[in-house]
């Protein structure tokens, strides 16, 4: 049933390549990250995006560096690279989980006492239990959220938000496992993909994974969301989670509340499917969570978008007046009192609120 | 004032030229119409848009028909004309309204009775009665909408949508005839356009016209409003009309009501202007409003868009998979639950319903 995953982060022999995400649909090209600093610059591009991805390819991109040296840094030389991958993108909190978990193994004392054939070795093997964890996480995700839909009968109509799927973590998906499971086990399946502005996630990602396991799907704009919640019979809306508040606020793809909004206008049930990983008990709500304001010109120009020369495929001046402005936040935060689930590898937390939220992560 | 005020339409000695809207705002270029065929090219392909200007430049293609013949031809040709023109969009109403206007004048009776010669002029009187009659209208609806805030004091931060400025219109526009007239009366100004996909009405054109106005803007995507009326102080939302039902439904540019929903969650104001002419009396809501279904490769490939060898500029495969199919709908309905007003040259109606629509429009 996975032989059609594709895979977005591909670690052999000690060298790690990244699917250039920039380039998908068009193009399958994978980038050798030959320095830490190639992985946090393929972050900030968004040449690996989703925050499950991010997360994973930084750690990798830990490994690169302690391959790359000849002789074991200083301590503090280490932090230093560790803290600046986690500033690479600031809105996802798996990146900055994963970091601390992997700064919980790789201590001082441990530093001190290792030689750097061990620490590469180790750095190695927790890269790779991370990565193992995730597809395992997404399955449970999965099957956890199409248990939402068991006693439902007939067609089900989905709409989603970004891409949450293969190429966005180390498995099947978050929302996208979610989808995947629920084609595995018989629904005759529609979804409705939002398009996802301004980086294309919906139409350029989402759209080329449901394409290539023959999804039936139609992209919408995002724009579109609450004239198919009105004209169609949505059954839910499904998206991902970059971060996830104490209270269950969601900080998420630029849209996301929107959807949030027209969802509960429509009483269209809306979910968020996330890792435990993509929670920030650290915060009460999501007032304390960082936007992540992007370059103006994303937006007005479809940048990101090059050709095979290296040039934009839409000049300035055509898409928006060359000097116009653009806000580009590119994420929102949805309040927890528009989501109608958080679904987790370990349940599904519903309501959604502080309580329930510690009830099912046990803090 | 209004000097920088850009036109659309030109009809000089006879001739018909439309600025076509798709190069904007990166090449302003005129089209001139040599058929009525070539009129209905021009609305369907969207070189031409906006209901208003639509309608003026669907008489004035009228008149470049009755330009074009040798004798006068028989009535049920003309009339055969006339109804191709209005099948040319399905969603607008006022080019059905005007056309029924120019009928009234246009009897068999009165084409039985005339020369050509005088139906030549007649009709050009009347397409120039249309257009100067829209100017006028357009004033007025700006006057009426900039009168909401006449009690306001401070900064104005207003959102809008589509284009429904000088180019969609003969004069200053409507909803963008008020925020001129914001301007004018001395506020300062921020817009937050919103960029319309598929077309990017927004980013495109409205951003060219308050440009060339020095007018404070940041272009947004669709998916950023709830970010925006959550983030920012938003005093307004104002829209245009491109038909508005007995009970004050409007249909108008897909996501407008997205906007609306989202406008109503966070309490800020949602404005129609309209004129008239974008009141459909004949249907008692939204419900019967047909919605134009445009085709899939405007929104998976920006195929709208060309560069100066007619190319797409971004080829299939790029934005979306090949074969990815998309809905298209151009229009969507905002009930009028979700309307605080609607602004016409003949007063605000508020609240939004059809003992009030009546009302102001005396029928």
């Amino acid at each position: 049933m996975k032989n059609n995953i594709v895979k977005s982060i591909l670690w052999q022999d000690g060298k790690l390549f990244l699917l250039d995400q920039r380039k998908l649909p068009g193009h399958e090209e994978f980038i050798e990250q030959y320095s830490l600093e190639d992985v946090i610059d393929s972050i900030r591009k968004m040449i690996v995006r989703g925050a499950p991805a991010i997360a994973i390819s930084g750690i990798y991109g830990m490994c690169v560096y302690l391959n790359s040296v000849s002789e074991k840094p200083d301590y503090s030389d280490f932090l230093m690279k560790i803290q600046n991958l986690v500033e690479s993108r600031p809105t996802a909190v798996n990146l900055r989980l994963a970091t601390e978990e992997y700064l919980n193994q790789f201590t001082e004392s441990y530093w001190r006492e290792s030689g750097l054939d061990r620490i590469r070795r180790d750095s190695e093997t927790l890269a790779n239990r991370f990565f193992e964890e995730d597809i395992e996480t997404n399955s449970k995700i999965a099957s956890n959220g199409a248990d939402l839909f068991k006693d439902h009968t007939g067609d089900l109509n989905i709409l989603t938000h970004c891409n949450t799927g293969a190429i966005a973590t180390a498995g099947i998906g978050t929302a996208l496992g979610v989808i995947r499971f629920l084609r595995d086990r018989g629904f005759r399946l529609t979804v409705y993909v939002s398009e996802t502005r301004p980086y294309h996630q919906g139409s350029r990602l989402t759209s080329w994974e449901l394409g290539k396991e023959g999804i039936e799907h139609y992209i919408i704009t995002d724009s579109m969301s609450a004239f198919v919640m009105n004209e169609k019979k949505i059954n839910a809306v499904l998206v991902g989670a970059d971060r996830i508040a104490r209270n269950g606020d969601t900080a998420n793809k630029i849209g996301t509340y929107s959807h949030a909004i027209i969802a509960g206008h429509h009483s269209v049930p809306f979910f968020v499917a996330g890792s435990r990983t993509s929670f920030d008990l650290s915060i009460a709500s999501g007032r304390e969570i960082p936007i992540e304001m992007r370059n103006s010109d994303e937006l007005t120009q479809n940048s990101f978008l090059k050709d095979s020369d290296g040039k934009n495929y839409i000049p300035p001046g055509i898409l928006s007046p060359e000097t116009a402005l653009a806000l580009n936040p590119s994420f929102d935060v949805t309040p927890s009192d528009l989501i109608s689930g958080i679904i987790t590898e370990m349940g599904v937390i519903s309501p959604v609120n502080e309580t329930e939220v510690k009830k099912l992560l046990k803090f």
